[in-house]
């Protein structure tokens, strides 16, 4: 919670209406009413609906005039037309938030642009802040409220994300969840009436929960702002800008009514601004994972440690086109590790470090783990392990090795999904983060260095 | 089975012995033997060792001379010097094919380099077929073969891999099988001794088992040979090549001896060729999943059916990047839409046609799947759904409306994997790829674009 911002009070709401509830599971007035109630939301809710009694076990109020308390955030599941009227109502009852999830507003032309413009009149008129229109909701996992009429529960984390797309945003949600990342704060933006990303950015930004902010993009005309706020805060930004193409645009125009723009200018922009762009949702995933759990590099130098070459040259493709450099390793570390084998070792010395069968073991792949990770030349050590059921995962030397050298660890097992949840907790636990590609770690020690970078930059 | 191929005694053996078995879990030789147990191999197993007497409860064998009966593979568990003097006893015995694990050859330099090529003369002194040396070895899960030393088991499938590293090659099997796509066999070709990448692409190409084939690739001196040998076989062929620059390549010598090559090279000789070029495992899996599980587009041109605008978006930049069109829809498909919904439906007509809120019942989301499906324009679909609590999957729908129309669809529907485990069964089973990210989804629909083109260009 941010002491006396605007958007707190739509985030951390004590008590919430939902205003044309219904008793059909297939209504979003209905589903908006479940997602609260599964998600535990601790304050007051209130179902309005003129003629209902009770949905789902709870007294249902006839207007909103009618609640005894005062109501902090309102969720609008009405149509397009009606939404006006209730968030007049809204008005008058001195509610200062509200979520519009209908749609036909001006995605759809002319007639909606009209209609959008009378909603924000409104709002202005009362001084309410609008989620949407166009929308999904909005997660405060933090506050368990679940104002979106998609009933789910995710695992809790230090992830925010700020979504132009609902679909996207829940694709996000599940993978994110799958690879054990756990979220904060999701907001759907809709057609952005009242608040652009820049707003969600900005309140995110001194959120204390929040410790890192994804943000699928399609495009906006408050872009400027969104990256001069993006820049000015001091947590990492990851964005997936997408809408390549004219026909992509136009997708994007019938969508939330905004022009996405050149993919290339964006890219530049952001780049300049230090915001982190990916390229798919593996991707963001990938970097807020790494983001979320791991310490901070002191410069890009990477030391591979292996025992199984391949997965070490994809990763080093990867890392070398995102501004990592694999630093050969010191003279020192090359002696040490041959004091370890005896002079000639079987493998090559250099990084990657592929001590191939000799690895197999977690102790022995401990000790030239540690050795890769000691180097001075080294900044993060992006460690690769192949399971093999007769011998353990190196997971407890991995933790180690990250303590005693005090540098970051990003984890590659290869492995079914199954078997990596204890090793994922384990090791993430302990700040290593886990992912089961070489593509993966690479793109989240990528993330690492580039964030790392910015904060030295800004420090200059 | 291939009648007659060199490589089918190698694939399809009756009998295989493993020379240097061990008794304790932690070595090559015991793993070897382990794996072919829990493979569940049929035929006959013979460990070899001078001293053992049994191993894993099994009788062991003191020389290869001592085994009464014709041995079709050995699989050769000893180091570098030791796998020498085994192959000439193989060659004695009339063995034909064998694996050599060991590595300490051509990849550590000049020594290594001298001792792989007296291991090449012994091989063609006795006519013997070799897979390796320095590779994990083979499986063909047609004939329960697992002769590798990482024990494992995985799901049978049309599948069929090459992979130039065993690290990258069990990456892939895992993250394949957890994406339901089953193996047929897999070899990791190590230093290449006797068999080249085209070798085993010309088996494969003529095995009735194997329907798509999986190539990863960090170089080859035969890349002439192999892109010909895919050029001519009637299978797709899809190909991750690693080592894009200079560092990358010095590891990739120093691993299997090879220096990658440009990847730009390589890259305009797959199109050349018709090998479908992709740059990571996900892209790998999505490829190989699609082709082998859904019928062929008659054409480039797809048509996306979706009820949220954001994965389609993203669906779009990744097929229009990958030589696919997104036409406009019929005007009878127009007309048609509209006769469903009334006069101006309140979503855009257009492709992607996104049906927003009237898309959550399944019956609905068919009925608009089967119009984008019948349109003529149309090729292939793209099928979109994010799961909700109180709705169901549309999946009977979708393989309704592909048995219809007669054309490929492949799915996306955004969810944890734990709740599409039995979606994507149904939908498999009905040859409807499914997958849990729009790029997954793109990159799978791409594919088969690809190589629909590909078989319409050959037949000219």
């Amino acid at each position: 919670m941010v002491g006396g911002h605007e958007l707190d009070n739509i985030f951390y709401p004590k008590s919430v209406a939902v205003l044309g509830v219904s008793d059909s599971r297939q209504r979003v007035g209905y589903n908006l009413f479940e997602s609260l109630l599964q998600g535990g939301f601790p304050g007051s809710l209130y179902p309005v609906h003129p003629r209902l009694e009770t949905v789902l076990g709870r007294r249902v109020y006839h207007s909103l005039a009618e609640i005894p308390e005062k109501v902090d955030l309102a969720l609008l599941a009405l149509n397009e037309r009606a939404t006006l009227a209730a968030l007049e109502e809204c008005g008058e009852k001195g509610v200062k938030g509200a979520v519009c999830v209908a749609g036909g507003y001006r995605e759809v032309g002319e007639a909606g642009a009209a209609l959008e413009e009378e909603l924000r009149a409104i709002a202005r008129r009362y001084g309410i802040g609008l989620i949407g229109p166009n929308t999904l909701g909005l997660i405060n996992n933090d506050a368990d409220l679940y104002a979106t009429f998609y009933p789910l529960r995710l695992p809790k984390g230090p992830v925010s994300f700020i979504s132009q797309s609902g679909g996207m945003g829940l694709t996000f949600m599940h993978r994110a969840a799958d690879a054990g990342l756990g979220l904060n704060k999701w907001v759907g933006v809709g057609n952005r009436s009242t608040f652009e990303f820049a707003d969600y950015l900005a309140y995110f930004g001194q959120d204390p929960t929040t410790k890192v902010i994804g943000i699928f993009l399609e495009g906006t005309e408050g872009a400027a702002r969104m990256v001069r706020v993006a820049a000015a805060i001091a947590k990492p930004v990851v964005v997936y800008k997408v809408g390549r193409g004219e026909v992509t645009d136009y997708a994007s125009l019938t969508h939330t009514g905004t022009l996405a723009g050149s993919y290339r200018v964006y890219r530049d922009i952001f780049r300049q601004f230090g915001l982190y762009a990916v390229e798919s949702v593996a991707q963001m995933v990938a970097a807020l994972k790494a983001l979320s759990l791991a310490p901070l590099p002191q410069g890009n130098r990477v030391g591979i440690m292996t025992h199984t070459a391949g997965p070490s040259i994809v990763a080093a493709d990867e890392l070398l086109s995102r501004g990592c450099s694999l630093p050969p390793l010191a003279a020192a570390t090359l002696e040490a590790i041959e004091r370890l084998t005896g002079p000639s070792p079987p493998f090559v010395l250099k990084n990657p470090l592929d001590v191939a069968g000799l690895g197999f073991a977690a102790e022995a792949y401990g000790q030239y783990l540690e050795l890769v990770a000691q180097d001075p030349g080294v900044d993060l050590v992006l460690a690769i392990y192949c399971e093999h059921k007769n011998w353990r995962f190196p997971s407890r030397e991995l933790v180690q090795a990250k303590e005693r050298a005090g540098k970051p660890i990003v984890a590659c097992y290869a492995s079914r999904d199954e078997f990596l949840e204890e090793e994922r907790k384990l090791l993430e636990h302990h700040g290593i983060p886990l992912f089961g590609t070489p593509e993966e770690a690479a793109w989240g020690a990528a993330a690492l260095v580039a964030w790392a970078e910015r904060l030295r930059r800004k420090a200059k």
